[in-house]
């Protein structure tokens, strides 16, 4: 065993089906919380949650890759109002921007994730400004309770919530090659991949499946937990590049990239290969991916996604010097681009294998 | 899926060869730590990994079961002399006495095991009076680094090494069926015992192997954050119990139950026999525990542990009302009874098996 350092964050975690008003009310008491700023772009799902309350403030300001503006903003309404606790209930935007106002006020989180992107399991916080995302790691965004209903995710389009899903996928891929990538961080991913896989099978099979959802909320949140102690790996330094530099939408570029990292890294990384693809419950990754993509209808191509072909070679100038050195693969400027070119034109991943 | 909350509890864990010193330096750096109160029976070890150091004072009264006496009297010691640190070095014993010492100092903890009992990653701490054991649970007690480093437990007795190995096997199975047993902690668990199982099938075999030795490490450290979230079941209880009031050895006391809480629970839980019967790597749990308690020549009995036939009626009484409710199979006085004289005398643990 080489010398490994395994990061745990403590955290409460709850699951359930209709619980989330009443774990809400639990974990709110548990931190004596009086006035809470609820960060969420879904007034409906704030009303029957914390609705008829004079200690709720809601935000409802929600944008994508948290602008530093935005950001700033929500800071000034929460200090305004004293508040001492932030609430984010909806997808990594949401909880992106409660991350954004704990970073400098330290206020608590509790996280009702309404969508699979995992943001709430760790303590990495990202926000955007001309078109650059700046991303750090601070234990003050990381929430202190979660809380998974699913019958907040019940009436999710099953387009957003595959996609967002793919995200989830993504952490866990990531999680085997990523700087800090360890055996716990592994064990997680591979569970987080059985039960995405097999969630996605059944959500695309019966839309609202709460089963099939339920495996997507737990399968997220443990691709939360391994990617917080991994680290971001190619895909993502990938992703969030082209995210923050193009204004690409997140979870579609995730599901894009992710066959070509996989087919890019696999052959050279065998036993995560190996526990990847087994997890998959396939005996081809990439057929896997490949079949999971087809049932969900994710974009294939990063022009689908919105990008230029003209692009492309600043995009890779720029993600180059952040591909971490414990990649299983090496990756050059020549290697990244032709990534970059198969993903934009939708050329069969298979074709980035080595020979 | 019923609902369900997990707990994650924040730690940094490191694992290594020949790394502890280092490890060491590196974590009361990070705390800031100027004055080192540091607590072992192993002087030797103590001097090689801090010692010629002013910033240190050692603390070499260790006890089993951590007497309240020795806690007071440890806690008057770090006060003394300014502690801002304590280092645990050493097995449960030495690792409890840190915990109840930051149990009213809130003093950090930084532990290194030299054993394989996993309170290293539990927020659980416990002391003993009058032959009666108090355990509770605050997260001031939780170590915030913990130091695995297998060079320190190359020259541990391979008896003593495996005793300490069952008692995290112990922490496993009863993850499975704690109160608040989960599908994380589940997780976990089955590793931990591929990892420990494997491990003593290597240490048996070869004394002072380090892969087993480090394999008994990781699955002792899944052992004790499996245990953390999903708290005590019945076979904990019954030890603890036996532990306090007969003072009987910690280690050799889990092994010669977790045979006999196996044979009770493990029909009335299939979906728990399969994982476990799996993670065992043998068609049968039971006789995969007999094996590896031969291959280790564990004590076998209760009498051997040194109780008393005549102490059993008393033992079935108190422990009785501390079963949790979550067990998988309905405990009584009458099948508590049978199950403590079965133990006591070495009755085959499958005559405990329901018809």
């Amino acid at each position: 065993m080489p010398e490994i350092t395994h990061r745990t964050l403590g955290q409460r975690v709850s699951f359930g089906h209709g619980t989330a008003a009443a774990a809400l009310r639990r974990e709110t008491g548990r931190l004596d919380a009086h006035r809470l700023f609820v960060i969420s772009g879904r007034p409906a799902v704030v009303s029957r949650l914390v609705g008829g309350s004079d200690a709720v403030v809601s935000w409802t300001e929600v944008v994508e890759h948290v602008p530093v503006g935005t950001a700033v903003r929500a800071r000034g309404a929460a200090a305004e109002v004293g508040a001492d606790c932030l609430v984010a209930i909806g997808g990594g935007s949401a909880i992106g921007l409660a991350k954004a106002v704990a970073l400098t006020t330290a206020l608590p989180i509790i996280a009702v994730p309404t969508t699979f992107a995992g943001s709430e399991a760790t303590n990495v916080w990202g926000t955007t400004e001309s078109n650059r995302k700046t991303t750090g790691v601070d234990d003050r965004v990381l929430p202190s309770a979660v809380i998974y209903d699913s019958e907040l995710v019940v009436g999710l389009p099953v387009k957003t919530a595959t996609a967002s899903a793919f995200n989830a996928l993504a952490h866990c891929v990531d999680s085997f090659w990523a700087p800090d990538a360890d055996p716990v961080a592994a064990l997680l991913a591979e569970e987080a991949i059985r039960s995405i896989s097999g969630g996605l099978r059944r959500v695309t099979d019966r839309p609202g499946d709460v089963e099939g959802l339920q495996a997507l909320q737990y399968g997220a949140y443990l691709a939360g937990v391994a990617f917080a102690s991994a680290g971001s790996g190619m895909h993502h330094k990938i992703c969030h590049a082209l995210g923050g530099a193009f204004d690409l939408p997140h979870s579609a570029t995730h599901a894009t990239v992710l066959p070509y990292v996989l087919a890019y890294n696999l052959a050279a990384a065998p036993e995560s290969r190996r526990r990847i693809t087994a997890a998959l419950g396939h005996p081809d990754a990439l057929a896997a991916v490949d079949e999971l993509l087809t049932l969900t209808e994710a974009p294939r191509t990063l022009r689908d996604c919105g990008m230029r072909a003209d692009d492309i070679p600043a995009a890779a100038m720029s993600i180059l010097p952040t591909i971490p050195s414990s990649n299983p693969r090496r990756v050059t400027l020549d290697t990244l681009t032709r990534l970059l070119e198969a993903a934009w034109a939708g050329i069969p991943p298979r074709e980035l294998e080595e020979p």
